[in-house]
């Protein structure tokens, strides 16, 4: 398809099924009817590094509930490509000083923040203010403040809010959490994930830049291994206990390298996670009484790949995560389906982030935490 | 092959083929001859518990270098079907008593003691007072001390001494050891190992009475995950913290039920290990540079399985370990080959274990070790 008849295309859902009034920022709300449903949502992409242009926009394209509608980006070079290769309207770019004028762009449904962790909150915020959805990339922000500020904003703002936990909307994930709801090899006793890569190539990446990151490997793939604790339990922690191991802080100068960590459940399933910015590590293991599931690999874009202890595979076509996350949430916004990443998950997350930060500066010690049932979404 | 013809089938590779000097207790020095070198060396067992019934005794029926000569055993009851099971001569059998009269039967080169681990100590130190080779299992004792007392009580004596580490004899152990050691996929960046089982069916078993085990989980399969971790490195750790899950207090009154320990290696690599009597979980993972290799199962009896990043199985025809390992030790007995078990090794895990508890008992803090090489064995 060309750049020029997938902009058609797009139009023609948008415009074609479900009429010009979808265009005039009107609240959509539950039990529409089918053309509405059907009408794709318009995204703008906040920030264009490569985890936008690598993924989300080719997402994007082939989604079936939103589409690129828009870009946001402080790189005025980066403009004409992403305008020619996704067809985006002039109208619809922005930079991070004009981005509030988004509030009179009725194409534009969502605001996904791919920006800086520490930038979350404030362009989470003003993307709220302006009447747009949110979709905050993770980690959610670098302190649960900010979360708390992210949420109410969106929920003064009367708009739906989302992570961008792209595992929650995999089938790998989903399988893992039936077999735990439905008990398939009874109850779960210890939990096991890694999630870590090497990162050798580009010392000066924001995200080993403390004021930009907030944090190392634990805001950068760590969360997906609090997650994926969490959904391989089906419960929230109690506590935690973490430890960090620095061994080239010459590259890791200012940000976590490497973090094991160790959760309590109460049901008394016994957590570990293991996250690095230095040692591959990309593995769920959950050990029933009667059996275990494993996914290996488990955090990384697909394809995945998964076991059980009676020799069968855990085996899905592969399809993005990223476009079932974003077509999960426009679907939400839609027909008031699940929100498979809400913003309580995102705070919950940063919470147990900053108690592993707090046991590592406190030598070791075991964190109480009291979360009860907050983001648990099964 | 009937009792009384494996009877004789042993007694003919002992006497006819190297002659009756051997039964004399002379020391068999490095460099005999081939006669000498495939004299089958007997081995008395001590302790006729399930893990001698169910794996020494059928090992050592199979094994090449050494055969089952005498039982040592505190229930007369189970004398006469050893006996006729085994082909052992009344006068190779002792109880606890007379333990010692064994200096004088010059058909026991080996003891192996397979009691509860309070007793280990104890009857090592005797065997070598009564100049017989060791075989302590795993753990080596319930202290450091302890260790110490049976190495001296060896050295003093003049006999050879290891433990009941059935893995260092596994070819999947051998293979993960050349990986590391020839840098197959690069430098060790991550390794975790988790060794743990169910344990419910019994709960006056002398393995969860402090008295009798020193320990639970820890001392039973978490010396095998302290192991892997070593060997999946290549290097001894230099520090160590841990933390102690306790969920079925009811069941577990008196010793761990499960535990988690990270170890900091010198080489800049993360260790995590898990261990449990109350959670299947059996396994090796260890992350190079450029590439991972796993053994899954990897700490149990076999057989086992391995695989690395590459697309390529690990895997070797199954041979029972025990065989393999108590081959070993007699072979290193007759010609000085490697001892891949010896007493350091044990010495050095139980250092790590004690360092496991305190840490637990303070709060998970970082213990340094100053191991060096002790009990390294590649």
């Amino acid at each position: 398809m060309s750049n020029i008849s997938r902009r058609t295309f797009n139009k023609r859902l948008t415009q074609g099924i479900a009429g010009t009034a979808l265009f005039t920022g009107m609240p959509i709300a539950c039990g529409m009817g089918a053309g509405q449903q059907e009408r794709k949502l318009g995204v703008a992409l906040v920030g264009l590094g490569s985890y936008s242009a690598g993924q989300l926009a080719p997402a994007l394209v082939s989604a079936e509930h939103c589409y690129l509608a828009g870009i946001v980006t402080g790189t005025p070079l980066k403009e004409k490509q992403w305008m020619e290769q996704y067809d985006i309207p002039k109208e619809s770019v922005y930079n991070y000083e004009n981005f509030d004028d988004i509030a009179k762009n009725d194409t534009i449904d969502i605001v996904y923040v791919v920006l800086p962790n520490s930038m979350h909150a404030e362009f989470c915020i003003r993307a709220a203010k302006a009447g747009k959805h949110v979709i905050c990339e993770k980690p959610m922000a670098v302190s649960v403040l900010e979360c708390d500020a992210i949420i109410e904003a969106c929920n003064t703002a009367g708009v739906k809010l989302s992570v961008g936990y792209r595992m929650q909307s995999d089938p790998y994930t989903d399988e893992i959490k039936r077999m735990v709801r439905e008990k398939s090899f009874g109850n779960v006793q210890y939990v096991s994930s890694d999630a870590g890569y090497i990162s050798r190539s580009n010392p000066d990446q924001w995200r080993l830049n403390k004021a930009l990151s907030g944090g190392g490997a634990l805001l950068n793939m760590g969360v997906y291994s609090i997650q994926s604790n969490i959904y391989g339990v089906g419960k929230n922690p109690i506590s935690v206990s973490a430890q960090e191991f620095s061994t080239r802080p010459e590259y890791f100068k200012d940000t976590d390298e490497s973090i094991t960590a160790q959760m309590q459940f109460p049901n008394g399933a016994a957590g570990h996670l293991f996250t690095s910015h230095n040692a591959n590590a990309n593995r769920l293991f959950v050990s029933f009484e009667k059996g275990w599931a494993e996914l290996n690999p488990c955090h990384s874009y697909g394809p995945l790949a998964g076991r059980t202890s009676d020799g069968k595979q855990i085996k899905f076509p592969h399809r993005s995560q990223q476009m079932l996350q974003m077509d999960d949430f426009a679907k939400h916004i839609k027909t008031g389906s699940t929100n498979f990443a809400p913003g309580e998950m995102g705070k919950r997350d940063m919470i147990i982030c900053e108690a592993i930060y707090q046991s590592i500066k406190e030598g070791g010690k075991t964190i109480p935490l009291d979360l009860g049932d907050m983001g648990i979404v099964s």
